[in-house]
C-alpha cells in the first residue's frame, strides 16, 4: 500500500551519491565542517562534562567511534550521545528554517559514530548525511508550527533524521526505512519547557536524539519492526504531536527539492529566532551612525515562536540561557557589533552597559513576519532614539541564510574561531580538519579525527 | 516556590524504609519476584535477543549489573535496557489500574541495575521502587484518559518513574528530584500506533523508559538541571501530551494512599484490557456449562481505552499481537479454560476452534464500564448460544486485582511457570530466586542473581 512514509522510504532506499547534484555534495562537506566546528567547541561547556562522564561509566573503555570532546574512542551509541549534545551548546550549529530544525547536531553525531565503526567512506558519509537532512527537514515541515510550539524539534524530529542517516550507512531498502521511522518516531520527545529555567535539556534532547535514532537503526538492521505509519497514522506522532500535520510536506519535491541546501549557517551565536533582529539592528546602527547610548529603545517585530522560544526568558543566569535573550543579543550587537562566541562569554551576563541596553529591548508579534515564516525569517526592528527619532530596518535574508550564505572562507574562519574558543583541537590540527572536510568526498574511509594514530589515514588523501 | 512537583519530590526526598506500612514492604517483595518472572520469560522471545545484542554491541563487556536474560555483567544503562524490555513481552507484568502504567517492568529493571552497581541493600531497593511506583502512578493519574488514548503511558510516564526510584537509590534530595522530573520528562515518548502492525515498539518503550530514566538520574546526580515543571508547565508535559491533565492528582494522599499497593497481578498472559472479559466470560461458561461451541457470539461490553488499544488488531500475526486480540483472548478461555503463556505460544495463532470463536467475538462500548473506567476495571459479556438464549455475566474486580489478588503460593507458582516457560532458570535457581525475594527487606547487599560466584552471597541471608 502507498503512502506518503513509504514514499519517503523509497526515495531514501534509492538515494545514492550518483544522483546528488554537485551543490549537493559540495554543500554536504561544508555542513559537515560547520558541524564539527560547533561539536569541538561545546568543550568544557556545562553540561557537556557530564555526557563524556556517563559514556564512561555505561559505555565500553574501547571502540571504532570517536568522542570528539574528550578524544576517547568508544560504541557509536555513546559518541553519538556526547557529540550531538556537545554540538548543540555554543548555539552556532546549523538551522533549516522552514522545518525549524538543527539538521547537522543530530544527523552528523549519529552518522559519524556508525560510519567510523562501519568503515564506511566519505561519500557514503555524505549520501547519509542528505538522507538525514532531506528526511528530517520534511518531517519537521510535516508536523508543523504547533509542534514547535510546544515541542523542541530537533529533539522529537532529530531522532528520526539520525535514525534515517544511520539506516543508509546500513544499506536500509524501502522496507527497512519505514520500520526504522516507527522506532525512531515512538522515541520522539522534547518538551521546551526547560528554557524557562535555562535547564540543560537543550543539549540532553540533541544527545539523545542522536543516540536514540541510532539504537532505532541498528535494531533495525537486525530484525526489530515499527509502526508502518508513525507519522500520519492513527496513534502517531502527528495525532499526538501536532494539530497542523499536513502529510503533503512528507513527500515535497522529493529529488527535486534538496532540502540540504537550504539550511542556514549561524553567524551569531545564539538561537536563531534572534538573527534576523539582530542583523536588522546592526544594519540600522550602521546607516544611522547610531551608538548604543544614542538608543532608548527597540522593538524587535518577530514571528510567534520567537515569542514562545524566547518569550520565557526575561533575566539570563547562564551564558546558554542569554543566547535566547533578545535583549542580550541587541545589547552585544550594540555594544560590541556582534554576539559572537567571545562577545557571550565575556560580556553577556555581567557587562553593565549590556544588561541596561536589554532592559530597553521588547519583542512584538508582527504579522508580516509572523505569515512569512517559518519558510522566511524576516528581520524587522523599530528603534526609538534619545533625541525622539524612529527608525526602522528590515532585513529579508539574514546573515547565514542561503539567500546570503557565508563562503568557504567565512566558514573556515569560523571554525578556527570555534576550535580555538575550546581548545578542543590546535590550530595545526584545526587545518587538518578543514583539509578533510574540503576533501570528504574522496575519503576512502572515515577513521577517528583526533587520535594520534590516525592522522596519518586521514591525511593520506590529500597528501 | 511550592507547586504540585516541588511538593512530590518533598515526598520523594523524604521517604525512607521506616515510614513504610508493613503491607507496602511485602507487597514490593511480590512485585519484585513478579517482575522478575516477567523478566526471565522474555528470555528467546523475539524481539529481546535484538536487545541483548545491541548491549553487547554498544555496552562494556563486564560490569556490576547483570542482564537476566543472557546473564552478561554490563553496564546499569544496558541492564536496565534488556531486562526492561524482556520484562514486557510475554504480557504477564503487574499494572495499576487507574494510571493505567505497568510500573513493574520500568521501575525494578532501573532500580536493580543501579543497586547492583551501587551495592545498595534490599531495604534500598524496596524504598526506591516504592518511590518509582508512587510518583509514577500519581504522574500517569495526573495525565488522563486522553494521555492514553494515543501514548503508552507505559513509555512516557515510565521514564519518570524509572528516574524517581534510580534517584532514590543515589540519595536524592528535593531539589535534585525536581531537576530528575525534569530531565526525564522531557525524554517521555511512546506511540500506540506500532499496534496496528504488531510491531515491535511495546519492548522499546520499555526498555527506553527504564534507561533513559536511569541515565536522567545519573546525569542529575553529576549535575544535569531540568525543567522546574516539566508536568504542568506552559509547555511541559500536559500542554504537549495531554487534553485532560488534572494536577491535583500529583499530590494525592502523598504518603497516605500507597498507590504501589493497589498495582494488579496479571493472571491471563494477555493485555490487561482483555482480562475483565476473559474472567466475565469464564464465569459464565462455569456457571451455565458451556462449551466453546455452545456459544454463537460474544460481546464484551468494554471501556474506550479497550477499544483504543485492542480496536487496532484484527487478524493478529504473531503471539504477542493475538495478546491485544480479544477474540484471541476469549478463544483460549473458551477453548481451553485458559489464557496463559502455554496457551499462546501453542494455539493463538494456529488452533482452527480458537480462530472459529476469535470471529465471533466483538467489543462494545459500555457507558458504566466507561464511567467506572480507569478506577474499575469491569468485566461484562454478553453471549449469545446456538440454542438462541441470550446470557449475561458482570465481574467487578477481575482476578488479580487488589480486591481478588494472588497469593503468595499462587505468585511463587507463577514465577517458577514464567522460569520453566522460557528456562531461563532452572527449577533450583527459581526456588533461590523465590526465597531471596521473600526475603528482600534482609538483604544486606543487591549483587547480581544469576551468576555462579554470587549464589553464595544471595542465599547467604537466609542460610
Amino acid at each position: 500500500m502507498s503512502h506518503p512514509t513509504r514514499t519517503l522510504a523509497a526515495f531514501l532506499a534509492a538515494l545514492d551519491y550518483p544522483t546528488l547534484p554537485e551543490r549537493v555534495v559540495s554543500r554536504s562537506e561544508e555542513l559537515c565542517l560547520d558541524w564539527l566546528g560547533s561539536a569541538l567547541a561545546g568543550k568544557g561547556q556545562p553540561p557537556i562534562p557530564l555526557f563524556e562522564r556517563y559514556a564512561q561509566r555505561m559505555g565500553p573503555a574501547s571502540g571504532a567511534s570517536e568522542s570528539l570532546t574528550d578524544r576517547r574512542l568508544t560504541s557509536p551509541h555513546f559518541a553519538a550521545l556526547v557529540n550531538a549534545a556537545a554540538s548543540h551548546i555554543v548555539e552556532q550549529d546549523d538551522l533549516h528554517n522552514s522545518s525549524v530544525l538543527h539538521p547537522g547536531t543530530v544527523v552528523f553525531p549519529a552518522a559519524l559514530a556508525a560510519a567510523q565503526e562501519l568503515g564506511a567512506s566519505g561519500r557514503e558519509l555524505i549520501v547519509a548525511a542528505v538522507a538525514g537532512y532531506e528526511a528530517g527537514v520534511r518531517i519537521g515541515e510535516f508536523l508543523g508550527r504547533s509542534h514547535y510550539a510546544i515541542f523542541h524539534t530537533t529533539g522529537t524530529v532529530g531522532t528520526l533524521a539520525a535514525a534515517v542517516a544511520v539506516g543508509k550507512l546500513l544499506g536500509f531498502d524501502e522496507d527497512r526505512f519505514v520500520h526504522v521511522l516507527g522506532s525512531a518516531g515512538t522515541q520522539a520527545a522534547g518538551l521546551w519547557e526547560f528554557l524557562r529555567d535555562g535547564a540543560h535539556s537543550k543539549q540532553l534532547h540533541a544527545a539523545k536524539a542522536a543516540a536514540d535514532g541510532l539504537l532505532a537503526a541498528y535494531l533495525t538492521a537486525e530484525g526489530l519492526t515499527g509502526a508502518q505509519r508513525i507519522l500520519d497514522g492513527k496513534q502517531g506522532m502527528a495525532a499526538g504531536l501536532s494539530q497542523d500535520a499536513d502529510a503533503r510536506y512528507l513527500t515535497d519535491r522529493l529529488g527535486e527539492r534538496w532540502a540540504l541546501e537550504e539550511t542556514s549557517f549561524k553567524f551569531h551565536a545564539s538561537c536563531r529566532h534572534t538573527h534576523p533582529a539582530a542583523d536588522a539592528l546592526l544594519a540600522l546602527m550602521q546607516s544611522h551612525g547610531l551608538s548604543h547610548d544614542d538608543i532608548a529603545h527597540v522593538t524587535a517585530r518577530v514571528h510567534q515562536a520567537a515569542i514562545d522560544v524566547l518569550g520565557p526568558v526575561t533575566r539570563p543566569t547562564s551564558i546558554h540561557q542569554a543566547k535566547f535573550s533578545m535583549g542580550t543579543v541587541l545589547g552585544l550587537i550594540a555594544v560590541y557589533g556582534r554576539a559572537g562566541l567571545e562577545e557571550f562569554q565575556r560580556h553577556a551576563l555581567a557587562e553593565p552597559q549590556v544588561i541596561a541596553f536589554r532592559e530597553r529591548v521588547s519583542m512584538q508579534l508582527d504579522p508580516q513576519v509572523d505569515a512569512a515564516y517559518p519558510k522566511k525569517w524576516l528581520g524587522r526592528v523599530t528603534v526609538t532614539t534619545r533625541d525622539g527619532r524612529t527608525l526602522s530596518q528590515a532585513i529579508d535574508d539574514p546573515k547565514g541564510d542561503p539567500g546570503n550564505t557565508l563562503s568557504r572562507d567565512e566558514l573556515e574562519e569560523k571554525f578556527r574561531r570555534l576550535a580555538a574558543f575550546s581548545g578542543a583541537a590546535s590550530p595545526a590540527e584545526a587545518q587538518r580538519l578543514i583539509d578533510w572536510a574540503w576533501q570528504l568526498r574522496e575519503q576512502p574511509r572515515i577513521a577517528p579525527l583526533l587520535q594520534p594514530q590516525m592522522r596519518e589515514n586521514n591525511s593520506g588523501v590529500h597528501a
